[in-house]
This record gives structure tokens, C-alpha cells and sequence, in this order.
């Protein structure tokens, strides 16, 4: 009875896409879980983990319920590339388990991959690529295409290798359909084939696929043997990753990974909260030197906050745009001091318009032109320099090697603080007779 | 001998991947691509601009360069989508010229494509698409395949469809190199594909595309009649320009282009920064109803910039978590209010301990335990109302309907402001007779 049990379930549940059953399968307790491992094969689990591959915290949690042997079992039927993912969390003493019940071939592969560096194109690259020789006909290939569709992560892109196991072509199935049978592989594939280095920055690797519309690319050691393909698929949780680090930069956040718990949100954001406070408090020092100039003219403190935001914004802008442009490496066509020549431009036009404004409301608002002139050419200073800042920061940091998506924007904040108080200041002491009681 | 320079120009020309004619084209002069034009069939220029996919703009200045009917071959060598995308920049005399210059059933397609609001999946679809009717073997069907190889954008996913054009199933091209060459297509198809409506929202297809591991995704009508696919790379663009938006809502800029041009720069920036500003005219009104308080305590003034600051940072840090949240639809999967509750419990503990950060610093700095007790109590308060603002405007805005990544960011930097403020002078004046006079 339990049999016919399995038997139903196995037919529905694996009639289902493998990301549904991923989703099902989360919402299981223990004890449900522990009824699927006994109804599915560990292949058919591990097909199911390959549709986990933005979690592999949570895949490391369930291989732990499991017998050694299912376990390993689970992990030689998913793509090693998330296998890796997942090993990469495992704790010591079960990752040297696995490993030695796995086959040996893919035991030795896991074990190389897990060497890679994170964020390089080895880190993401899967072992699972069709390679054919080139002095066959296309008919022979197709055969061999045939079998390795079983276990490939893509059979669309074929990739010839010589004797030496280096990449010399790549032939896509479309090609091979549209050609004779009889043709020989070597006089149909493209010869031209882009391929990435084991240890490219991921970062460089998507901007190809991106840029060539490439459903995979292939991974070559440094004598341009063949060792990996890269899919599409993986990209898209590369672009999005890299995406979410610039996030985390312009907000002073890690959102890599966002929590429900608050203690854990709370100490993940409670270091840069501190840093910009403590960071911040050379700006009070600084407030706090000019207190006998405020004490005259307390109508001076009311536009601190005014000016430092406003520059504050124009800086953050400025930012934005200098992140997005480095993160399409645009940097490499122009030359960066035409660049800063432009974005200082920008931030005087910006600086005359908003000080304008500024001027005219505050000289209406308090009957005092002169304040207004304080005001307004003080905004204009703080933009022009905020807006410089903005742009110069994150370019300077990406020419000495130095990521600059990383926090870069609470920093400039900071820093266009600063140099707003101090550029106030240092005007309104020059007209301080003038609006003294006011 | 110029035809023989046309010949060798051709060959070269031609065995470059159509990104790399690309970027060679764009470094050209006006004459060089009249000469471009004259070398190449202008269906090789429609190949070489679908590789220009990212910038429509571009494309539609050297059709203008070219005669209509020139112009009008090359557009019917480009895919539909992308042609689609560069005739949205033309001219309306231009496009009428063109769509009377091509093939009625392409200039009915485009005709009709240009009409699918932007950002839906009807704006991004293809119609090379590939497809069958399931009452044959996979050898005839395989041949219809090879036919199609030549114009469709991916022939790696078949779909299916009946008499009435709707969609009734996929076969990849893996199951049919896998399964028996006399097998009856509906057999071997998977019946339950997904595909999405044409109106859908581009974000959930490129979700849907994400999770599901697909290289493409059909397009239906309401009826389920099969319309048009989504290919992987359209995706890879849409999840950039996404992304993109959410920066822009941070930063309070538009990053979808970015130009070189100062002015062109200035002018899209300046309406927020503008906006920004008489916004925060109501932080500094509200500092202005202060001004008596903090020339009887101008130390008060030094610390305005720290707790507007630190609760700014906390705001955005929110801001950011609570967009990144949306973007993954999570909040589907939980209560609004369990997540507001968390961000309030969350904003309360980074509030208690930066509080305390700073009553430690500011009590021993200026010997004023008093005083620290105020700054610290004040900044405790505005971290957790800006950190709760950071989250509840987000889920609001999207709520109600409205994107809620549109210069989110600046605007609770604004609100955070005037809180911070008004809890600070508020608790201030309680305790003002501890440093009048320091």
C-alpha cells in the first residue's frame, strides 16, 4: 500500500517543473521531507536541488537530514557547478564524507572547483559541456550530442577541442542542422570562439554574454584547454548579484542577503550606522568650532541643514551615475579627467541654478539679500565640490583596484558634510556684520 | 578594383561576430559607412544592428543616413523586437515610408508591436518564434526545424500549438534529439507550459524566465493563442534596466542613459535637486521656529547635522532592504504588518545602541551628561522613525500602485529630516535649563 503511495505521488510530483517541486518541497516539515527522500531517487532529488541554486545555504540544511550515502548520491545528480555552491557550506568533516562516497572523477572535479576563487568565472563554470573532436562528420556528432544530452547542461553549443583537450571551435546545433550531414565538424565550426580565463572577475564574463546575446562560454585554463562552460542562467544571478552590490554601496547595507530576523538585521546595518556616526562627528567638531559664530547669528544654524542636504543629494547623484558608468566599463573609452572635466561642469551649472533659487527664497523669505547671497553662493560651493567628489571617489577607488561600490555611498555623504560646513562657514564669517542679531 | 576591395572588405567583415562589426561601425566616419552600406547586403546590416540592441537611438541615426529603400531591407533583416525598439525613436514620416517599403505581413507585425505599452512582455517579444502542430513524428517535425533554423531566434525551444494557433505544449530540442526519431511530437511534448500573457509586466517575466531556468517563454493573447517568445538575452537587458530603476529611485536620478553632455547632465538632475531642496525648506522653517531656543543653547546647533545625518543613513539603509524585498515579490509570502513590526523592532535596537554611542561620546566630550542624555535619546527616537518610514513608504507606494523605487530615496532622506528635527528640539527644549549658556 505504501508502495502505491510512492508510486502516485512520485507520477504528480514529478510531472511537475523542477522549480515547483523545489517550492513544494520548501514548505514540507521534517518528517515530509523525510517521506520524499524515501519516494524519489537521489537523482531526481538532486534535479530538483539544481532548481535551489539561489540558496545554497538551505540545500546544505536538507543534505544534512539525509544518510551519508543518500546524500552523496543527491549530489552526483546535480550539475556540479551548484553542487560546488552548496559543498562550499558544508561543514568539514561532511564535505570529506561526501567526497569519499561520490565516483572519483567527480569527487577530483568538485575538489579542484572548490578551489576557485569566489566571483571568478571557475567559480561559476560547470563541468557539464559536450566536447567533440573536429575530424568527424557532423552525422558522428550529432550521435555523440545524442548521449551527452542526458547529463549536459547544454547541448546548443558544442565546443571542438584538438588532441591536447584545447578549445579550437564551437559549432551550435542550430549550425549543425542547417548543414549537410556529411560535413566534417571542423569545416562547419567557428574557429573565432570567444572563451573567458578560469580566473576572469564573473563581473567580465556576464558583460560578454551580455554584450555577444551567448547562451554559454566557454572556460579555459592558461593553456587554453577547455575545463568548463559558463550558462546564461548563471548569468542572470551574476548580473543580479553584481547589481545588489552597488545597491549595498549607494545604502551602507548588505542586501546580499536580507534577513526577517531584527537582531540580525539590526547588526548588519549597526557597523556603518557607527562608522558614519563616529565619521560623522568631524563634522560636529567642526559645527561645534564655529558655536561662538552661531551664538551671534543663530539665524546661521537654521540653513546648516539645508545646505548639507542639498549637497549631499547632488554628491549621491553624481555617485549614481559614476557606479553605473564603471559598472559598464565605459571609463575605458574616455579618458576620466574629460570625464571629471564634464561632471564639474555639471555640478557648477547645477550649483549657479539651485544657489539662485536659494538666494531668492531665503532673501524674500528673511528680508535679507545679503543672507541670501551667504546662502546661495555656499550651496553653489558645496554642490560644485559634492558633485566632484561624487564622481571622483568610486573612479579613483576602481583605478587603484579598490571595489567602489562598497559603502562609497554614505561616505561621500560624510564627506560633502563636511566640506558644506566648512565652505558655509568660512563665507558667513566674511559677512557675518550683516545679519549679526538678526 | 573596387569590387575586389568590396570582396576582401566583405570576407573579413563578415567573419567577425556581428558585436564586433558593431563596435568597428561605430568608430566610423559618415563616409566610411556610406561605404559600409554599399559593401554589405543590407540584411547583414540588420544582422550587425541586432547587436546594437542596447542602443535604439544609435540605429535609428544611420538608417536616416540611408536611402528609404536601403533602410527598409535592412529593418526586415532585423529581428522584429529590435526592429521594433529603434522604429519607437523614428520619425513619423520615416516609419510610414519604411512600413510602406516592407513585406505587408512584417510592417502589419511591427505595426501592430508597436502599439504593447512599454515594460509589458508584448514590448519585448519576438515573433521568430518556432512553431509546430503536434499530430506529426519528430522527424518531420525536426525538418520544419531545419527550415526555420535560418530566421528564428532560438530554435532550441519548439512550441505547439493547435488548429486555433493556441498553445498546447514545448518540446525542446534536447527531448527530441533524446526521444525516437518516429515518436509523435504531442507525445514527447511537456503539456504544461508555462507562458505569459502579453501584457503582462516585463519584471515578472524576467522573474519567471529567472527561477524557471528557461532560454525563452512563449507569449499568448487572452485567448492562449500563441503570439510572439521572450528570448533569455531580452531578459538579461530587462533585469539591468530594473535594477537600474531601483538606483535611480535611491539616488534621485534617472540612470537609464547617461550622457556626456554638461548641460543635457545638469537638466536631469536639476529638477530633483530643486524639488529636494524647497522640500527640505520645511526642515529648515521648522529649524527657523527653533532659532530663540538655540540662541539661548547654540551648542544645540553643533548636533542637528549628526542626528538628521545618522537617521538619513538609517532611512536609506531600510529604504534599500525594503526595495530589494519588493523586487523578489517576497512580501507575497508574508504579512505586511509582520514585516513592518520586524523593521520597528529592528529600528529600535539600532536605535538604543547608537543612542547610547552617542551619549557616551557627546557626555564626556563636552562634559554634559544632560546634554549627551538629549542627543542620545533624540537620535534613538529618529532612527527608529526613519527606519520605520524606510520600510512602510516602499510597501505603501506599492500597495496603492505606484512604483515605489521613483526617487524613493531622496525623499525619505527629506522626511527623515524633518522628524529628526522635530524630536530633537522637541526633547531639547524639555531639558533645555541643563545648557543654556554652555
Amino acid at each position: 500500500l505504501d508502495s502505491q503511495k510512492a508510486r502516485l505521488f512520485r507520477e504528480e510530483y514529478l510531472e511537475l517543473h523542477i522549480y515547483e517541486q523545489a517550492q513544494i518541497f520548501r514548505d514540507l516539515n521534517e518528517q515530509q521531507r523525510a517521506r520524499v527522500y524515501r519516494y524519489l531517487k537521489p537523482e531526481e532529488v538532486g534535479d530538483m536541488f539544481d532548481a535551489m541554486d539561489q540558496d545554497p545555504e538551505e540545500v546544505i540544511h536538507y543534505l544534512e537530514e539525509m544518510t551519508m550515502a543518500y546524500a552523496a548520491a543527491v549530489i552526483n545528480g546535480m550539475y556540479t557547478d551548484n553542487a560546488v555552491d552548496v559543498l562550499a557550506y558544508a561543514k568539514k568533516e561532511d564535505l570529506l564524507g561526501y567526497l569519499r562516497l561520490l565516483p572519483a572523477k567527480t569527487a577530483a572535479e568538485i575538489k579542484r572547483m572548490l578551489h576557485y576563487e569566489d566571483k571568478t568565472a571557475g567559480s561559476i563554470m560547470s563541468t557539464e559541456y559536450v566536447a567533440i573532436n573536429g575530424n568527424q562528420t557532423l552525422a558522428s556528432a550529432m550521435e555523440a550530442i545524442k548521449v551527452a544530452a542526458k547529463t549536459a547542461e547544454t547541448i546548443y553549443y558544442v565546443y571542438v577541442i584538438d588532441e591536447s583537450e584545447k578549445l579550437v571551435g564551437v559549432v551550435t546545433l542550430r549550425d549543425m542542422l542547417r548543414n549537410d550531414d556529411q560535413a566534417m565538424v571542423k569545416d562547419v565550426m567557428n574557429m573565432q570562439v570567444m572563451a573567458v580565463k578560469v580566473d576572469d572577475d564573473q563581473k567580465d564574463v556576464a558583460q560578454t554574454i551580455r554584450d555577444y546575446n551567448f547562451l554559454a562560454i566557454p572556460v579555459t585554463d592558461y593553456n587554453h584547454k577547455l575545463i568548463g562552460i559558463i550558462n546564461v542562467d548563471d548569468i542572470i544571478d551574476v548580473i543580479d548579484e553584481e547589481s545588489v552590490e552597488d545597491y549595498s554601496g549607494l545604502a551602507g547595507v548588505d542586501l546580499e542577503q536580507t534577513t526577517e530576523n531584527p537582531w540580525q538585521a539590526a547588526f548588519k546595518r549597526l557597523p556603518w550606522l557607527v562608522t558614519l556616526l563616529i565619521l560623522g562627528m568631524s563634522t560636529t567638531t567642526l559645527i561645534s568650532h564655529y558655536e561662538e559664530l552661531v551664538s551671534q547669528a543663530s539665524i546661521l544654524a537654521v540653513f546648516i541643514s539645508s545646505i548639507t542636504g542639498t549637497a549631499g543629494n547632488a554628491g549621491t547623484q553624481s555617485l549614481a551615475t559614476a557606479v553605473r558608468r564603471l559598472a559598464f566599463k565605459d571609463e575605458d573609452k574616455k579618458n576620466i579627467w574629460q570625464l571629471l572635466l564634464t561632471e564639474l561642469i555639471t555640478g557648477i551649472i547645477l550649483g549657479i541654478i539651485t544657489g539662485f533659487v536659494i538666494f531668492v527664497i531665503v532673501g524674500f523669505w528673511k528680508h535679507n539679500f545679503v543672507l541670501g547671497f551667504v546662502i546661495g553662493f555656499a550651496m553653489m560651493c558645496a554642490i560644485v565640490v559634492a558633485n566632484l567628489a561624487g564622481a571622483f571617489i568610486p573612479m579613483f577607488m576602481d583605478k587603484i583596484g579598490v571595489d567602489p561600490a562598497v559603502a562609497s555611498g554614505p561616505f561621500i555623504s560624510t564627506l560633502s558634510d563636511l566640506t558644506s560646513v566648512l565652505i558655509y562657514f568660512s563665507i558667513a564669517r566674511i559677512f557675518l556684520s550683516f545679519f549679526v542679531g538678526q
